[in-house]
């Protein structure tokens, strides 16, 4: 059962597309203090969900805030990532659902100022509260899923490996990527474009120097089996004569200061205009843009630093500089050397700059910070509706690095830029669950990590849990190592690891589809299904689709893991697609081996899973020759389809079995 | 046996106090390629040690470089923290030890480049290597550590617990910490007094308004069983009428300029001098400036900010802030913006200011970066040598942040300023062992974490592995959420492991001293005394004293963890002294329960260690009222002593049974 509170004034985020009729009287569960939303929790409650945010499954014991921020350097401590996802579901003393549909800051202490109090405090209090019981966790999950839309489902190409680097720099440059991994029999399905395709960081324009024919690129890439898939900032740059600016501000389709001029902010190119994606018109236009990039061969997309990201703002920056050299010449100390880096640091995402803009929503003026979540949502939601528009019988693959729940229907998410640090493998292992209740199903975190150096360990490591993402992307940040899996000494392991994923590919495919079609998970705490004290605990394994248990290895120099079975599974332990082995494991506690080039994961009792052969790309998939990998006689429901076909339901849907 | 090598033209380090002929013709193990020490490693090859680094207990898969650093913000992926440590212990296909005597920057790469390879490079091939073989690894690190002599040994009442905040600010806050711990009953042996002690953060000065009468303050905490610890920091503010700035002038006491003019930098008070603790007169000089401290009761320091940590230089300040003015009102893109971030962020520790000082060593000007790590040795034994000659019958407590091999003979060293991060928590587990490899025995991490805002929960988990540390402190930094125990609604759980450790206390004490006299390790990985392929792998559990195997927890809302047991042990799960339950477990891997507030520990086969009452400190300890924990039979060698004494000494060991 769903109820829907509404407290105050509040704005439309179209995250829940259906309509529900507001109850009345007091909350159940949740008292009312002042502005903040409070739940006494028990001892043994534990608290799933927020989506993207940082720490374990349970996200008890730390406290977060909804408010969609570029933060790279991000640790344990850190309060806001790329996304707000303001779903929360209690199980324990009592077992609910929470939705707070509020596209400001909002404020969760769960456990962290007291053991036992979850406080919940929007800026303002204009929302509406969704609180949803059921049965149990999936049954919650899956109502509140129903009522937020079918999750976007990407084209099959965008379930194959990628490649990407910030730093590809030309057309040389990403032919000898495509190179090396066809060279190597590394398989290979998209090349990502980074920031540097453009002219001078110029949203919908191709550096004429660098990449003279992307047309051309992209259809000899197109031809191994390789797309391209740029970059869209959202930041437009002010520069006379270029087309978006022009039309833009022609338009009034930019974002406005206070006094109505369009507001200036910083971000790569230098000073930027931000269009203004919360105007429906505005929307339409920006979306548009991406036919130059669509009529050229393109259909990929990912959209960054649309939190949106700033680097300064004009008056900051220079009221920094002015006391920067008021402080020249004095004893700078402990208090003005702190002030100083402290200013300098604090240019970038300063929370007053998130004030000083204003959208136009439906003819109303409303000030930026009150709306801030909503940004990254819109910027994808323009370019999906452009491309329901020119391409409607085509999926496009798009995703987003910030979201809101309701962006979940237009495209998917990466996990944001991240670290080649051992605990965000552990993070997005955790995070990847706590993001499929929020209805981001098509996810995956940058393999091998963003920033820092990475090692040979860490990549394989995680590579062999990006065997089961939807998104499955290698991406490095310039100035790290070079990061393609070729560049390490254990290649052939990761390519063999790549090669399962082809393998797999049907199965995963399906287990996606199925999980957007029926608003259910892809990945899955264990208690969901096990209701044993133990399941409850566990924070570093996932159920996967119906049939599997991941327990990837998250540690270096590991030679395996412990494993919790809440009741007999089979180990499934492979190598490559050919060196399969197999075992059988009565529920317990286990110390499983797992060499670094080896893959395990388990298959839960009577069921059986397809295993394909792999193939270099997609394309190439032969699905007619599934075997069935697990228990005898189990079923298996396979989804399939072509890839492309929009026409998506469950009558596409096969049993086979062992 | 040692066999000790010369590469040109060594500086004196005095890491090693053995007199070891030199041998001639090719080093053992290693191939040395122009300026790189190169060894191939075997697929099971473990790397054992560099004391103060990040990552695991084997340091295989990353590149670490020993440059003392002022670091708090660090993460897996740093290279270099606050200690230089250049010894590595390889067990695998060949077993030795290398000690590479260096004081400037010594590059390791193990196996991050590729697997197999390990390769040491020195800025500068000035150095001695020596290589150590052995019958096992425990003999190796023994023959080691009688070369570099014995570990400083501290007062007993330094294994008490302490209480240290960035943040105490006057007499008031002291006595209201000492207040609320005795109030509740929690035991507390020490206060520490950060920075905010000192007039303007001058060393050696006292600030008269927020504390008028340390003297008075010390004695009546001393009654309280309370002692006062205060931070001396390295840089001495330039200030006219300031003694020991005026002294060190006069005498040319500190760090000259490349023209032989004292030389700038700045920290805390800004403008400062570094006295150069490596000349021998100034050395004493600065030593005798610690009498003013502990002539009013003061029995205890922590020398702090001594790698030396610089934030910035005059000439590189000023020419920063004409680069920003100059960037000023141009169009700051990416290029202009990470520039001028980067110019700011990296005016701290630049590695170009430590080349514009030089130290008159034994009257040669020596560059500061070719001894960097030398600088907080020194000033650790500048205050050692002159407690030798001022209190020669007592022992004073003295520990350090920056440190080389050599400083563990006159003091111990705390883990440096970390975060309130499960994964430091970890890595504080993690890198004990190392320490111990190389001599520093007194340590132990800011408990809770220093930066940023801890948990109930990793507070107490945090205090639960400080129950063993011989420094148990916990610490935070200004700015972050109150962390005294009493501050949190889990405080209950808190003081009974701070009551197990004082009941504890006899025998950590009696390890601790063992340890020191027998050139042993109090933290060992298992594989030192477990030869099975499993303990190898093991990075989460140590072995302490020749009873003991630890189990820490080390992740938020666990409720127990896996445990591997190389042969049958005694599980002890603690609540408080008086609530304690054991059980045997036969060899193998288990999932062991550990609800937050249960400390649980293992007594190896046919052990048994001594436990006493607690005491809320330790003068209030009774040692005659101990009983035995363990095994029927089994027996102890137990060393105790008045806590003060310098006659230590195997003669005090008492043989106890169980």
């Amino acid at each position: 059962m769903i109820q829907k509170y509404r407290f105050g004034d509040p704005i439309k985020t179209e995250a829940v597309l259906e309509d529900i009729a507001l109850s009345c009287g007091e909350l159940p569960f949740l008292s009312v203090i002042e502005n903040t939303f409070c739940y006494e929790m028990d001892d043994k409650d534990v608290v799933y969900g927020l989506g993207q945010q940082v720490r374990g499954i349970n996200k008890r014991g730390w406290h977060y805030v909804s408010n969609n921020t570029d933060i790279p350097h991000h640790h344990e401590d850190t309060l806001s990532l790329y996304g707000a996802h303001n779903f929360l579901l209690v199980s324990g003393k009592e077992l609910f659902g929470l939705f707070i549909d509020y596209p400001g800051k909002l404020a969760y202490d769960i456990g962290y100022t007291g053991r036992d109090s979850m406080d919940i405090t929007p800026e303002e209090m204009n929302l509406y509260v969704y609180v949803i019981t059921g049965v149990n966790e999936k049954d919650i999950i899956k109502q509140f899923r129903r009522i937020i839309g079918r999750s976007y489902i990407a084209p099959k190409w965008a379930l194959g490996y990628g490649q990407s680097r910030w730093g590809y720099k030309n057309e040389e440059d990403i032919r000898q990527v495509a190179k090396m991994h066809r060279d190597n029999q590394i398989p290979l399905e998209a090349i990502y474009m980074d920031i540097d395709y453009m002219e001078r960081y110029k949203d919908f324009t191709v550096d004429k120097e660098r990449f003279p024919d992307l047309r051309g690129l992209s259809e000899k890439m197109k031809n191994q089996g390789i797309h391209l898939v740029p970059i869209i900032d959202a930041g437009v740059k002010i520069e006379e004569g270029y087309e978006t600016y022009e039309e833009g501000v022609e338009n009034n389709y930019f974002c406005k200061d206070e006094m109505g001029k369009d507001f200036v902010a910083a971000v790569w190119p230098g000073r930027v205009h931000f269009p203004d994606v919360l105007n429906k018109e505005a929307r339409k236009w920006f979306g548009q843009k991406y036919d130059f990039l669509l009529s050229q061969g393109i259909d990929g997309f990912w959209n960054d630093m649309n939190e949106p990201a700033i680097f300064y703002t004009e008056d900051r920056l220079q009221n920094t500089i002015d006391r920067i050299n008021e402080l020249a010449g004095t004893n700078i100390g402990i208090q003005e050397y702190f002030e100083m880096t402290g200013l300098v640091g604090g240019l970038g995402n300063h929370p007053e700059d998130y004030k000083l803009f204003y959208h136009n929503m439906d003819g109303k003026k409303v000030r930026h910070d009150k709306v801030h979540n909503l940004y990254g949502f819109n910027m994808t939601r323009a370019a999906a509706e452009e491309f329901d528009r020119l391409v409607p019988d085509k999926r496009v693959l798009l995703f987003s690095r910030s979201s809101y729940v309701g962006m979940h229907r237009y495209g998917g998410i990466w996990q944001g830029d991240n670290k080649s640090w051992w605990s965000h493998l552990l993070m997005n292992i955790q995070m990847t669950a706590n993001l499929n209740m929020t209805g981001f199903l098509y996810t995956g975190a940058d393999l091998g990590g963003f920033g820092c150096d990475t090692t040979a360990d860490l990549m394989l490591r995680w590579l062999q849990f990006g065997v089961f993402t939807p998104l499955m992307r290698n991406h490095a940040s310039s100035g790290t190592r070079q990061q393609e899996v070729y560049q390490f000494d254990n290649m052939e392991a990761c390519r063999q690891m790549i090669q399962i994923r082809y393998a797999l590919l049907p199965y995963i495919y399906s287990e996606y589809v199925k999980a957007a079609l029926r608003d259910e998970m892809m990945f899955m705490p264990l208690a969901f299904e096990y209701k044993d004290q133990m399941s409850r605990g566990v924070e570093d394994q996932l159920l996967f689709g119906n049939e599997l248990m991941l327990t990837p290895v998250y540690t270096q120099n590991a030679n395996g893991r412990g494993v919790y079975l809440p009741e007999e599974m089979m180990l499934v332990r492979m190598k490559s697609i050919s060196e399969i082995e197999t075992k059988i494991y009565e529920k317990g506690y286990y110390y499983v081996e797992c060499k670094a080039e080896e893959l395990i994961f388990f298959i839960r009792k009577g069921k059986a899973i397809p295993l394909g052969e792999g193939a270099q790309c997609v394309a190439q998939l032969q699905n007619e020759k599934l075997r069935m990998l697990g228990y005898e006689g189990a079923e298996y429901e396979l989804y399939d389809d072509d890839g492309y076909t929009k026409d998506i339901s469950d009558e596409k849907i096969r049993v086979i079995k062992k």
